[in-house]
């Protein structure tokens, strides 16, 4: 087992990570920029090294003053959580080149994965099933118009390198295909540096269905069945739960299977997610492959009872998994929710200083943050500053005990989206289960 | 189901209960004395009252005002929580009385298993084991002498009415048994208003072991498996755990179904704990039934999944339980360390303002506490301001949990027994579970 971790990330996840580490015997060491000296992470940790001013191109991004800083502090290997370097191939190798262990998937693992085209092929090889369209960079028109008539339309085009819906654009006839294109590729360019995209059958009003995936350095992979993630706004998901309110268990199996193939046939070794559309009649999807651990994993951890962090850890340090397919048993029924130092109204960031803090308790609720009384939401990251999750026997209990969690959450001093998700607990739709991607499309909530 | 129930108590508990009825869509009603005003119970329930003056007698023992309450508010029931009237047979017919459910046993139930001669006779009758001794109060130093000559030295004499050690006299050998005698009837007469007193064999350093009862109105009655309350001080725990570190499968069953008959006895109706001494060969004697909702109540909520306070509160509203014992699983290992408002080193009330507080997180933590930051401790009032709990796959693994998180438990302005559960958590004998109810009398943490 490894003797010293270095967190390469900070708030919530960097906390996550410590807290394992300590029950595993593991020593610590946080990195932090200069404007994050008092965050949490870095008190709790063992050791704390400043690696660069606020912005994260100096210092979270910046992999030679990580590298640095794991070999000043002596460290076996390199936890990057979920962002930053998470999924960023070359810092995977460059921890190998310097023979700290990277706790991920291998580079060539993001790879194959990170490129939504390649994966396409990956997982096609695999059996999973995928929507109908190319396997390969479209850049003419024609090429376009070709394959949107065979699949039909509505089509997406999606940029190979993408994520988080930038490069996407959806076409419902021949007449804007050449236009959208054009912009697909644009954006493709602009946002990831490379202009490849690809055409899919547009599935309208999917669910967003994801597999856990744990997996090891012997060859092992298993999956903790799914959670939905369908509650999102512009991409980003606001609302996770384990299980999907609408999968039988049939359908888990078949999801968890195809998600164990999709992984298997990269020699997948780590945590990760297999990302499903699913369709109306029970008609699933490869969406992308997430090579890394998730924000909103804790929910697969409450019904599974699995500690997805240490497992993690001791898969990347060559332990077997300690768990088989068949000891995975789902148990009652978890929510997340992101909360964010937003405008709950016009999800804006709104950053500042907080002057009151009180997290909730009691049975079934856990609070993962790094917030605390006077600390000072920083405008340079990421807006989410906690996640509340709850667990109980039921999905219809678990919405009352996170409804109960978040009227007792006092977070004073700025704005939370706390107000948003206690309006979504008493959602008619929500509360039936009955929703998808698009719901916060339709609903003023 | 109830409409709206009257929270006959204060602090942590009045907190858990409420919680469970905003889960059930039951209104509540908040009692309270006049210094506890701020206290979160009132804060975070529907409606509060006050009953009186800040002492106990004046306030949470005040039977008529607590009804006149009830009467006020218009409560279907009154959930007594444990300690003030939760054991109080007069009580509970009151409220039956006055039409209110109490939330608990019959008063009849209370009046059989409180008297610990009844007691005694009662479980003898159901077949479960008790110590070698009297089920009749004994009254002369001659019958005393007959009777441990009979059963062997040590023995115990013990008040009938009694509890938390008043009244208890170790006897080791015939010569000390007459002042022994008179002090222990003396005692009993002063602190239970009843000199009766009985002799028990002495088992030595044995393990507190309880075993948690559901009942309802059916006729029906299930275990939810041990607690480990070894680690007292002074009769008072201080650490619980489920499960036993020692106990097998089968001792288990044996202990759990002799508490179901135990309950049967009496057609005991709702949630309540027998619990036993644990001999080091594995015999195990009846000790006392408790008939409320136990402090260490948690900790078998975590391993089993079942939510205590929300069965309790269904019995008492006449549905049959929704649990059969095969439905009871034992999952992972939970440990619970009572956090007192103490010098950790003199076990000394330490009331005062809270200058700082900041709660433990992550995953299988949980947090029940009516604590704030500026809150200020009464000294009205009982020590224990809060509860730590922490649920893990294996006891090793719940200790470190707890230790991380003990770490985290900020709790500044006041001293308390954190330091003291760190020192436990360390300590190589708990860590081995090699400990009995007399650890803490040869050990000085």
């Amino acid at each position: 087992m490894f003797h010293k971790i270095l967190i390469a990330n900070r708030g919530e996840i960097a906390l996550r990570i410590i807290r394992a580490c300590k029950e595993l015997d593991i020593k610590t060491v946080a990195i932090h920029s200069d404007v994050d000296s008092e965050a949490l992470h870095v008190s709790l940790a063992d050791e704390s090294i400043c690696i660069g001013p606020a912005a994260s191109a100096d210092s979270y991004l910046n992999m030679k003053a990580i590298i640095s800083a794991a070999q000043v502090a002596d460290v076996d290997a390199i936890h990057p959580g979920y962002g930053f370097l998470s999924e960023n191939a070359e810092f995977a190798e460059i921890c190998e080149q310097c023979g700290i262990t990277f706790i991920g998937p291998t580079a060539d693992n993001m790879r194959r994965m990170g490129d939504k085209i390649s994966a396409r092929q990956t997982v096609t090889d695999a059996g999973v099933p995928i929507l109908p369209g190319t396997n390969e960079s479209i850049e003419t028109t024609e090429e376009a118009q070709r394959i949107a008539e065979e699949i039909g339309y509505p089509v997406i085009i999606k940029a190979s390198a993408g994520g988080g819906g930038r490069g996407m654009k959806i076409v419902h006839s021949p007449a804007s295909l050449a236009n959208a294109l054009a912009t697909a590729r644009t954006e493709a360019q602009a946002g990831f540096g490379k202009a490849d995209v690809y055409i899919e059958k547009f599935c309208e009003n999917p669910r967003h269905v994801e597999i856990q995936i744990l997996g090891d350095k012997h060859g092992n992979v298993i999956h903790l069945g799914e959670r939905d993630c369908s509650i999102q706004r512009r991409h980003q998901k606001l609302i996770e739960e384990a299980p999907c309110p609408v999968l039988s268990p049939e359908l888990r199996e078949k999801m968890g299977s195809s998600a164990v193939a999709a992984a298997k046939a990269v020699g997948y070794s780590s945590a990760g997610t297999v990302e499903y559309l699913l369709d109306k009649d029970g008609s699933f999807y490869f969406m992308e492959m997430n090579t890394r651990v998730q924000v909103e994993h804790p929910v697969t951890e409450m019904v599974t009872g699995v500690d997805i962090i240490k497992e993690q850890i001791r898969s990347a340090a060559g332990q077997p998994l300690r768990y088989q397919q068949s000891d995975i048993k789902i148990n009652g029924h978890a929510i997340e929710v992101r909360i964010n130092a937003e405008d709950p109204e016009k999800f804006t960031p709104f950053p500042g200083k907080i002057t009151g803090y009180h997290t909730p308790g009691g049975m079934g609720v856990r609070v993962e943050s790094a917030m605390y009384d006077q600390y000072t939401v920083l405008p340079n990251y990421d807006s989410m500053i906690g996640k509340l999750i709850v667990h109980a026997e039921t999905r219809e209990e678990a919405i009352k005990r996170m409804s109960c969690a978040l009227d007792e959450y006092i977070i004073e001093g700025i704005k939370t989206t706390i107000p948003f998700h206690q309006k979504m607990m008493h959602n008619k739709e929500f509360i039936d289960g009955d929703f998808d991607t698009n719901f916060l499309e339709r609903n003023k909530i």
